[in-house]
């Protein structure tokens, strides 16, 4: 319910509104490394936005099953927050970027594995077996790697290489307010994931479980993206990316190991 | 697009942000058969308000399945708007009535057949079978029936008690704000039936079937409603309430009808 009133009262800028007239300046002025790598991460935000509104969709069917009013509640400002981020991203695409031909190019072995297989397949299989362990699953792979490691992590390092170079001032002001939507939907994991560990601590396992088949993967992802470029455009380094990734993803694991310590003893 | 754009415009109020003060003052001054009236249109409200945020998920689903991102944006703001609506009622019902007791003692057997059985069925049908039949028989009893005659007639009717009197301002305000959400979702409605019909002549039948079968419940419910008051507190009457409900829908039957005729004509 905090998290509801929150996005209520941050939630609700309007990409449309957001100008990017300097950015369509900016763009051209960049070498074509740069522009490559902008529009690699854009297009592939862009692909990523859109699945994660589809597969919101059977979480939230639980969710609504299980009588969790005040979660249901927060979901739908999720819901509504990926669709103006997969919107922000598509006026990105066809504002500044013109002809951005076809943008699948981009996609590396490991996202695709990710977005086209784990995804659907763990938020999918909830319309069929709804058990808190399909959950755990689900809430792992949605929450904690891609929101967790991958958005966060991306947006992160987006937003710093544009906002050193003092370059493309539109698109700095979304990626911030995304940033801010993104970390309330970390926050819902976390507590969701929280609450199945607190009712049930043999759940650990498998998020625990999940986490370890993913991350390798999550991580794969943030590799082959910089894999093209030497140097990195913008100053940009990996070992950067997969320090912030690490460091914040151990502290939401401690959080939600420590949830099972915290569980009710039943026999 | 254009009703995602209004949407993002409009539909951002606040519930939390209505001042109900004055409303709480206008309540105690009430008479016995005024209060129990509000309080009954106050609690089907909030209970169809709940319903209608879990049944709009499986529409989503064969929404974002069917790859129609535009709608599915538009679905977002209108499952938002839902929830907004749900937290609306909870405030007037908390606040301003204070301790309503259990409120299932409003709902009648029309209403009980509604929220309780064809409107959960025909969305979650949808689950297993998400052929255009089975699409236009949950829109006509989402959009037509429950949103476009029960809950349109009912704000207009439980606005306009309030607006004459000049009571309650707050409730009054959050009416108005919830009114123009609900032409919004009634809007959508139409949109996909008429999609729906243009592709598909022969789904006029099933539109046609489903409207016959559900609106004779529809107008049961406005009676049951009625029936404990003689006379109805703040002057309404219950053929003002059948007549606006008929005029609204014959003009959305009639532009979903001429779907049908703008086909396009195929062997």
């Amino acid at each position: 319910m905090r998290l509801y009133r929150k996005a209520k009262r941050l939630g609700i800028w309007d990409p449309a509104a957001i100008d990017l007239g300097r950015d369509v300046e900016d763009w051209r002025r960049l070498s074509d490394d740069e522009r490559d790598l902008l529009l690699r991460a854009t297009a592939l935000f862009q692909a990523g936005e859109e699945s994660v509104v589809h597969d919101l969709v059977p979480l939230m069917l639980v969710i609504a099953r299980e009588g969790r009013l005040e979660e249901e509640l927060f979901l739908t400002t999720f819901l509504f927050e990926e669709a103006k981020h997969t919107e922000f991203f598509r006026r990105v695409l066809d504002e500044v970027v013109g002809e951005p031909g076809d943008l699948t190019r981009f996609e590396t072995p490991s996202y695709r594995a990710i977005f086209y297989e784990e995804l659907p397949a763990a938020m999918g299989a909830l319309l069929d077996d709804p058990s808190p362990a399909a959950q755990a699953r689900a809430l792992v792979t949605y929450n904690m790697i891609v929101e967790g490691v991958l958005a966060e992590t991306g947006y992160h390092g987006y937003f710093a290489a544009l906002a050193r170079q003092g370059l493309m001032p539109g698109l700095q002001k979304g990626l911030a307010l995304l940033k801010r939507d993104e970390s309330r939907h970390i926050g819902y994991g976390v507590y969701a994931l929280s609450r199945l560990v607190r009712a049930d601590p043999a759940l650990w396992d498998v998020v625990e479980a999940r986490m370890s088949e993913l991350l390798p993967q999550a991580v794969g992802v943030v590799e082959e993206t910089f894999a093209p470029y030497d140097p990195v455009p913008f100053g940009l380094e990996l070992g950067e990316f997969v320090a912030y990734a690490t460091g914040k993803f151990q502290k939401r694991y401690a959080r939600i190991e420590r949830a099972r310590e915290t569980a009710p003893k039943t026999a």
